[in-house]
């Protein structure tokens, strides 16, 4: 039994793995997780492809190391510390493709609209993240690949109405994280109307 | 303790709430548990408003029954069953808004990009959901008001650079529900490319 509480508590972006395996019954149960979610109009819009293969989970990192090599790091150098910078680098040079399974998360625009791939997507990959923190598993929510629209269609052999939205490595990470850093709420927090401090 | 996989699996939309209180301790849980989610560059770029205010919940619910009457109703009726419908439309003629709490959710453009507000927004606003759902609480993921951007911004006096993603009702429900109606995750799911199946 995980309590639910700690298992948020707990959640950390891994970007380096261990060659540990993870089964495709611990797969399943973040699987089982992320189809819980809510979407709009209940439409469950998403399609999960599960990749083990080592030349595919590379060239999916490959993507990754691209779409940073040539903007991403510029663009993230002067917003985020030294530190996340260099965690960062290590996971788009290799970290993440080095993870035993990429989970590649999309959502069917035959199944759901521009305006709410996000609302009917996104609940349902925090779950599947969650889950991974839940089974001691390490993981990250990444997205910088998916502007890579027509190469991941003929990676991943995708029809035309896939958009890829996320590539969630899953793995058991090097090192155990300590508490995330993040503001406390009340400082993003009002009552009633904006500027009305809560609480 | 609540197990983390009986949270997600129980969790719900619910579209019509009981008089009964929330305190601000609850809410507060909630809005805790919200800001553990990852988001792009951890920039936490969401801000939340909690509304009690009977006014302000009445004017959020209008906007919700305005967006339904012209057109939300009309794009769902041929695709949501018939006792969906009846609910949902319960819950955008006054249901929503008869939640003691209402809170909103939005991703300031300051801290975030369009490209990530998504991805950003919608994993904090899944924890929440699920923390409301661990504690007892009914709730649900709405979007529909959130095309009203300049009714909101004045309503709640929002900055320029807020965008309002989700407006998220939270009370104790009228009746308890089931468990969700969701297709089994191997429906959705592909091995290294789509449409090899999975497992």
């Amino acid at each position: 039994m995980t309590d639910f509480f700690d298992v948020v508590a707990r959640q950390r972006a891994h970007r380096r793995f261990t060659d540990a395996p993870v089964d495709d019954a611990t797969v399943e149960r973040l699987l089982d997780a992320a189809v819980r979610a809510p979407s709009a109009e209940n439409r469950q819009p998403w399609e999960f492809i599960v990749v083990r293969d080592a030349a595919i989970r590379n060239a999916l990192g490959d993507l990754m190391t691209r779409a940073w090599d040539s903007g991403g790091r510029q663009w993230s150098e002067p917003r985020i510390s030294e530190h996340l910078l260099a965690d960062v680098e290590s996971g788009m040079h290799g970290g993440f493709a080095g993870a035993p399974v990429m989970i590649v998360a999309a959502a069917d625009l035959a199944r759901t609209t521009e305006a709410t791939v996000g609302s009917s997507l996104f609940p349902a990959i925090q779950n599947l993240l969650l889950a991974a923190s839940a089974l001691g598993l390490g993981s990250a929510l990444t997205t910088i690949a998916t502007s890579f629209g027509s190469e991941l269609r003929e990676l991943l052999a995708l029809p035309d109405t896939l958009r890829v939205v996320a590539i969630l490595p899953i793995g058991h990470p090097v090192k155990q994280l300590g508490p995330s850093r993040r503001d406390p709420a009340r400082e993003h927090a009002h009552r009633n109307r904006f500027g009305t401090p809560w609480p």
